[in-house]
């Protein structure tokens, strides 16, 4: 059964406390075991790939091939039925034009001193995408890794997946020959994102790491970060839907199904200010679980982690919301603009009851890698502008140096640092 | 001796890849105490950093105060000569000027399918200043931490700054005063950065930690990255100076030891087409190291870290200046656009002659704060947006979800995800 909460209870605060409070995420030792490989991988190249590859995913990278051959892709995308061609072409060319006004603006221009002062973006020369192996590949994640990199201008992409006994999703496959990835590279694990970040004599070294994968991945992102840049840590997802009495129940039990399918510690949470609907939507949550391929996993999940809150009204409900910080919040009402006003923190917002957040997660054009476990406080989901940085420049004349020179003199000074102070005095 | 290199030597080659693999970076084993110290402050809060600051600062915060009296920070800037406080504000408002750029714009607008797509920025809640105590405590860099979070909107601001035996430098309160900073905490190290990250009683917690310090510092910063957002993992400081015979030779050696002076692990780097003047420059910087009260520092970081290499041409440098991918980047040539086109990594660019990089350290307005190590192939500068973060959102019409929602229930369907499926195809 999942969480009952009602804002007019006693304990309420405590309680919702607790529930922004509790830790979703595994806390896997697996830190010794990813150092230890990170080591391995930088020390041995490909001999330590290959040894991990046969011990963990059960082929001889010498054997079965250690690069996927592209004429694979094509055969894979020849292989799809029209209907999911057209899908991942049109989800494509959706999430490319969105993520085509991301692209920053470069600026260069002279202000009141005279002091010439700009900055100007570049794409990194390589980024490495990790596609996970299994049940998780999917096809649209790696669309949405792989096109702001695009969008970038990112030359190089290298792609690392598993191929657990030498088997790959074909829609993988397929979703890579239509991103247009021409390096795709049959390793997995920490050992596979070693490789992306150190480089060995076969996989040349990247500058950005993106993409999901299962906690050993996500460790070895997290200790290499510093050595190239990683998109944010990810924790399991989690919706938050926001839905008056005016919502069909079986349209947002599916909102919250959508969630909860995805794994066992997925968060699916429901604020309602009608004690009716809230009865209705979790009956025909009860309905439909049963209906679901995916049905072990989700019951798991809505009984574990699902939560419906009754509130007085649905204004209650925002700051509630912003302190959950969630991936992904539905405003299911007829003026959701009225409540968005009052988010501060959502990775991601889907606005009136005609929104299923499944439309964010394929075709709408924005990115669904988001912040999960509250991190929408801070961070933002993936755009072109984790494949960029920023230059700085500026430029003095013989006049600006001494409209601003002198005082540069005296803060070196104050800080002691003479070199500093000399190489700015000597100009004047 | 720094080293000296010759592109037109055999062996050239394998010299430079030596001098960028080269690690200037410390591989203390601090990674466990930290690990216990965040531990700590996790579980005991407030006493936990009462013990550390009796252990590390040797005082005890519940008789020398845990908190900064505003009032001695308006003491400490009453306290300044005007030149040094006009030299401050100037500072303040030449860096404030820069960051107001950086704001990001908003988008909200409807596509040729009837979907609206927008992406909306908000400031963090909080930032966490982190401020290092004795010869390193910087006011510039106060000034290049805060200014860009004020500039984002962010409404609480909290400092920590160890105070060794009680005592902290009246500059740094000036600076802080300047500002605008309210809440400054007497503690440091990774407790400070713990209890900013975790929230103690006394000390809120924050969204984004920010601010350099010592190896402990870092530490703290990478493990709790996730937690908070951090700004980026900084290495030792480092110039790369491109210049031709037309230079005075003093103003480059200043240049160049105005890095050296920063830390023993400072580098700095002279690219130049000419023997002579390459000559000149070593000797200018000998003539000038006695003069400096950093000569001890400089002295060692010159000879263990600087580098002098002699091009065919300066054009011959630039692909090699970008495999170094320096934090700062001086081009003292008469036309620095001709050889900045052929850059693709560098934190900042100085251009021409009368640009030396001090005055980006304090006035010019562009921060200062800059990837190091080779760091620029894949980061930024510290800006407006390390403390803000972007919520995309969408909203769909009947006619829209027609339009799109087909598409995404076959990729649901075909990723094996019926729930995501059911929740569009409900809709349709």
């Amino acid at each position: 059964m999942p969480l009952r909460l009602d804002s007019k209870a006693a304990g309420f605060a405590a309680d919702f406390t607790a529930l922004v409070d509790a830790r979703r995420e595994a806390d896997e030792d697996v830190s010794r075991d990813v150092s230890a490989i990170l080591k391995a991988v930088r020390a041995h190249g490909d001999t330590a790939l290959a040894d991990y590859t046969r011990r963990f995913d059960h082929h001889d990278l010498n054997v079965s091939g250690w690069a996927v051959d592209p004429a694979d892709c094509r055969a894979a995308l020849d292989g799809l039925s029209s209907e999911l061609r057209d899908a991942l072409e049109l989800a494509a060319a959706r999430i490319t034009a969105y993520h085509e006004k991301q692209k920053p603006v470069d600026s260069d221009g002279i202000d009141a001193a005279g002091v010439r002062l700009g900055a100007r973006w570049t794409a990194v020369d390589a980024a490495g995408l990790y596609v996970p192996g299994g049940r998780a590949a999917y096809p649209s994640s790696l669309l949405m890794n792989v096109i702001p990199a695009k969008v970038a201008g990112v030359q190089r992409i290298a792609m690392v997946t598993p191929t657990p006994k030498g088997e790959i999703n074909p829609l993988v496959l397929a979703a890579a020959q239509i991103a247009g990835i021409e390096e795709i590279w049959r390793v997995g694990g920490a050992q596979a994102v070693a490789s992306l970040a150190y480089g060995t004599d076969r996989i040349k070294p990247v500058d950005v790491i993106t993409g999901p994968g299962n906690a050993w991945v996500a460790e070895a992102k997290r200790q290499l970060y510093g050595v190239v840049g990683i998109d944010m840590v990810a924790g399991p997802s989690e919706i938050v839907v926001v839905a008056d009495d005016q919502n069909d129940a079986d349209w947002i039990a599916a909102d919250l199904l959508s969630q909860s399918e995805h794994d066992p510690t997925s968060q699916s949470i429901l604020f309602t200010d009608d004690a009716a609907f809230a009865d209705a939507v979790e009956q025909a949550v009860m309905r439909r679980l049963p209906l679901l391929s995916t049905q072990a996993v989700a019951t798991t999940s809505w009984a574990a982690n699902g939560a419906i809150i009754l509130v007085r009204d649905l204004d209650e409900a925002m700051p509630l919301v912003d302190r959950l910080a969630p991936e992904h919040l539905e405003l299911a009402v007829d003026d959701p603009d009225r409540y968005f006003a009052q988010v501060r923190h959502a990775g991601s917002v889907f606005l009136g009851r005609m929104t299923p957040e499944a439309v964010g997660d394929y075709v709408a054009g924005p990115n669904h890698v988001l912040p999960t476990g509250r991190r929408a406080r801070f961070s933002s989901g993936l755009s072109v502008l984790d494949f960029m940085k920023r230059t700085s420049f500026l430029g003095l004349t013989p006049e600006a140096i001494r409209a601003i020179g002198p005082a540069a003199v005296a803060l070196a000074e104050a800080e002691g640092l003479p070199a500093h102070a000399a190489s700015v005095a000597l100009r004047l």
